[in-house]
């Protein structure tokens, strides 16, 4: 069925046309190969939040046309009759047998995902490493034979600049276009840590163009970009798009897993990282009316299996006991090394990682906060799959980790999705049914975490789950399903795709782990301070979840303590921000530094009354 | 005639396959392409002295089967009746039309030519950059989970090294071997120039597994590279091959030439150089026995040209006036930034150059020969298309350039060639006739540049030319050539190829020019140091030409001032080994740079009593 290539004499290798719709793009895969394959292979990004694994049952997709492999004992659990019988399978089962053409759905799609740039923004001002002066050189003549870097060095040394390092890189981008435009140009000269005068020679670019830099938030699911004027501090351009390792693994355990599990999956999973960072380089130089050339500073943060995954170090050691990173300190390479298409010479800074599940994301989500600096007492939480927390009381900071899983993204959740149009955000209770709302006010084909939080909120104050998180069987709303009870949130006559959207004991379960991972994580901040909850004049909640987070909800399901809503303080992407103010600021690198050094790390798997404390933390 | 590819209906573009002779390579071009292009893409070297602008006569070979343009007038200028008719033509100038095979006679190739690794050997004691240190290091707990680095950082500290820089390369390599190994390893520091405590992390490697450095001498005709333990500063291994560049113009002007007017042709010029030293760096690890990963330090050496076209440096400066180099302090990079497949750690250092037309290689020669510490009058030269000289007396140095030309390496001379088989060495005038050696003690086919000086020294001597260099025509030996008159050194019936092998008054004039401008370059720095010639107690000739060359002839021909026999002292490689020991020691290094501050460099060009002393020096 699939077309024979070379000669039919020697070779008889098969090969299968894989059509994507409503994409439009065409792979050519052997026959055996899965769906999943294909996709990754041609660039089109699903999801798969268990790595392909079968697991979650995210990826979705219909088959038009075409043979697939028999349907496996894995799609006939996750998937329904009705699905079934509409031709949906998993892509990461399914195998190709013949040429197909495949239909994905949007919720199958990440790069439909909402996107979160925004952020807090605290203004700063700036005090950039890289600092411009423009000069006029002397031409070189029969009389005055001095090498180009000799006579820049000596013009430098005339303005008061007598301790510069010149790289080979930045002199082979450079000295052609200076003697184009007749030895006149703007040098970038950036601060060396040895010391106060002693500088480098990062950039040879036209004379009065603006130094800019370039900080990156890399998210394990979403990349925000920022272009920012380095003399000014502003931001010219903000961007953002989908982390296109997702289509190999949704979270930091599956990515780890696909780096150990494949030959150059470090390098794949990099190399696809740093393609798209360098499409959104191009996208805000566009914007900007501006050269990729011209950015002479980056800035990167992200938890530390992101930070390790773009510069190239192992991850296998995070995905092991004791999960230990391989860089803590802040560390700087040439942006190029990375591959980053930036001006030769501009240097990549990444802020220090605390630990191997601390990484340098939150130190600069501290940062953006004034964590570091605040006399009051303080509690940061950025809620993801992992979650990080950070008490700040009485000129101390305290940290930790919590395993809280990929239920608030929708993972693990028999109808969870991501929020992408169609997912169920929010949930109330009223009139003895489930009123829901979805991302796009479109019918609901799925729940995503702040609707399923809010749901199991709403469920136990109306006494369909109790305290334990059981649902009672007598309440109408309760159906039995393969033996176990669910709740029925809203029935399939109201659904996109036809089938009850449900949520089950198991359900409730991994949310009650996740919330009560994170709870645990607070309550023994809290008592390593020896203060309570109540002594705590703000709480900080960034990141995505967090901030589409329903803090009524998370306070009622136990998520979160009871403290006057006024209290909180839903920030966004404050990573982000403290990317932007690590780019323009030695001071905020300073403090990033000296944060990471004096913060105290609790590690909570081998904390005497974690298992306590999490147990009760169970309960709503 | 030549085959067609692809669907017939939707594309009729023609490919001829090329043989190549007696290599067995095949090449797959397109119609109209040249043999010289054709080959230059098959990775195999013609010699194309001229970069293939038809003027150097070079690239003969000979058409066995096949179709290919007519002869060009070029052609019919440069080749003899009986080469035509024995299938002979110019690869530069005849196109392909057909499939065709083609025979390239040896001494096309450069890939047979002489070489030369060997140099003065002065030891020295090593002092390197880089040294090892073995340590076992705590693994990680779950109570024990610092960072790969700072629990690095820990070990080193507790050794008595406190500032340590570590980088992101060498840990990604790194640390994975590290906990195979159960934590134990050798970690090469190395010193840092900001002070004697500040070292880098450089490689993790095998306990006790040595730590290696890489010398290379970049010449423009071959490429010599040295693997040496710099611990000891012993060599193990040495090894040469032709520099690959030589496809592409044989003297650093074509090269330049070819840079400036090809599409990327900087960019192939410095991958073919790295792809032939990284097949060197196989070969000397493969021989001793070890990996390239043990090379934790490299030098290269080489003229101004190769230098910066080796680290990837604009040269069309250096083709233009008034010849200025882009860099002329030493410089250090990480040897992967060029592509050199060793350490990740690995720092490749390259020496100062001192002008555009005296570089590092002229540095290092300078170093192996102790020029700078001497306290005797020692004159230096490396004789070669350019010719560097440098004059040591009264605590002083300065040195010129002068453009040799490509005459003494066979070029521009009717039947000159290279020192390859075949190649007549050695002239004697002797019973009324030429005496000749060969190469390889074959049937001569031409001349290379000792042995024209030879028969120019010898033709002098028995009168045949006069001090003019005019052949006297009365002389039986002398014959009309086209109405010029060449003097016959080996007739037709004692060659191999069957044409008279002659020396034309065009010939003598070429090495008449080369050794005036050498001669005049000599007696300038003789004036500038107020000395006479006899005040010279030494005279040290290195590179390949001048190991080769009868130091008598040289004097009689007056390429080189008349002083006894025994003060002249040809070294082979000197900077080859000045490479040696800038590898292994830290005071060479400073020597080195220190010798480039202070050498004065005198421009011929614009130099006042040059063109009176050049046109004095054209006399025999």
């Amino acid at each position: 069925m699939c077309v024979a290539t070379g000669d039919i004499m020697t070779d008889d290798k098969q090969q299968c046309h894989v059509d994507l719709e409503p994409i439009g793009r065409r792979e050519i895969v052997e026959p055996g190969t899965t769906i999943l394959a294909a996709t990754q292979s041609s660039g089109v990004e699903l999801v798969a939040t268990c790595g392909g694994m079968g697991t979650c049952g995210n990826c979705r997709i219909r088959l038009e046309k075409g043979e697939l492999t028999s349907l496996t004992l894995i799609e006939t659990g996750k998937l329904s009759t009705a699905e079934i019988g509409a031709g949906y399978r998993l892509a990461c089962q399914a195998e190709i047998l013949s040429d197909v053409r495949i239909d994905i759905p949007p919720e199958s799609l990440t790069a439909l995902q909402r996107l979160q740039i925004e952020g807090l923004s605290v203004s700063i001002t700036p005090d950039p490493l890289v600092l411009p002066i423009d000069l006029n050189l002397p031409q070189p003549t029969l009389t005055d034979i001095r090498s180009d870097e000799a006579r820049l060095k000596a013009s430098l040394a005339e303005h008061g600049f007598s301790e510069i390092d010149v790289s080979v890189p930045v002199l082979a981008n450079g000295v052609e276009k200076l003697r184009e435009t007749g030895w006149s140009a703007r040098f970038g000269l950036r601060q060396k840590s040895t010391s106060a005068t002693h500088k480098e020679l990062i950039a040879i670019l036209p004379v009065q163009s603006p130094l800019l830099g370039l900080a990156i938030d890399i998210g394990t699911t979403k990349l925000a970009a920022y272009l920012i004027d380095l003399s000014t501090g502003a931001t010219l351009v903000k961007t953002g798009t989908m982390n296109p390792q997702i289509a190999y693994g949704e979270d930091v355990v599956s990515r780890i897993a696909y780096a150990n599990n494949n030959e150059a999956g470090r390098q794949i999973l990099q190399s696809r990282l740093v393609k798209s960072i360098n499409s959104l380089i191009r996208e805000l130089c566009s914007t900007a009316h501006t050269a990729p050339e011209q950015i002479v500073e980056v800035v990167a943060v992200g938890n530390t299996a992101m930070h390790h995954l773009f510069v190239g170090l192992p991850v296998r050691q995070l995905g092991e006991a004791p999960y230990v990173a391989t860089v803590s300190d802040s560390c700087e390479l040439r942006a190029r090394e990375v591959g980053l298409q930036v001006s030769p010479g501009a240097m990549l800074y990444l802020p220090p990682n605390i630990a191997g599940y601390v990484g340098a994301d939150h130190v600069a989500m501290l940062l953006a906060s004034s964590l570091g600096q605040a006399s009051r007492s303080i509690l940061a939480l950025d809620i993801g799959t992992n979650t990080e927390i950070t008490l700040a009381y009485g000129g101390r900071l305290i940290c930790c980790s919590c395993a809280s899983g990929p239920a608030f993204e929708g993972a693990h959740i028999r109808d969870g999705m991501r929020a992408v149009p169609g997912a169920i955000e929010r949930v109330r209770f009223a009139n003895d049914h489930f009123q829901v709302h979805t991302i796009g006010d479109t019918l609901p084909v799925g729940i995503c975490g702040s609707g399923i939080l809010d749901a199991i909120a709403e469920a136990f104050a109306a006494g369909i789950i109790d305290r334990r998180g059981v649902p009672r069987k007598e309440h109408p709303l309760i159906a039995e399903l393969n033996g176990t009870v669910a709740v029925r949130l809203v029935p399939a006559s109201a659904t996109k795709h036809g089938r009850d959207i449900i949520m089950t004991r198991a359900d409730v379960n991994e949310i009650q782990l996740a919330k009560a991972a994170i709870r645990a994580g607070v309550e023994i901040l809290l008592a390593e301070s020896e203060i309570d909850s109540t002594d705590l004049d703000e709480i900080i909640v960034a990141g995505a979840f967090g901030t589409y987070l329903n803090i009524g909800s998370a306070i009622s399901s136990g998520l979160l303590p009871e403290l006057p809503l006024e209290q909180y303080h839903q920030v966004g992407n404050a990573a982000g921000l403290g990317a932007q103010h690590l780019l323009i600021s030695r001071s905020a690198r300073a403090s990033a530094e000296k944060m990471a050094r004096t913060i105290e790390y609790i590690e909570l798997t081998t904390h005497a009354s974690f298992t306590d404390t999490f147990t009760q933390s169970l309960y709503f």
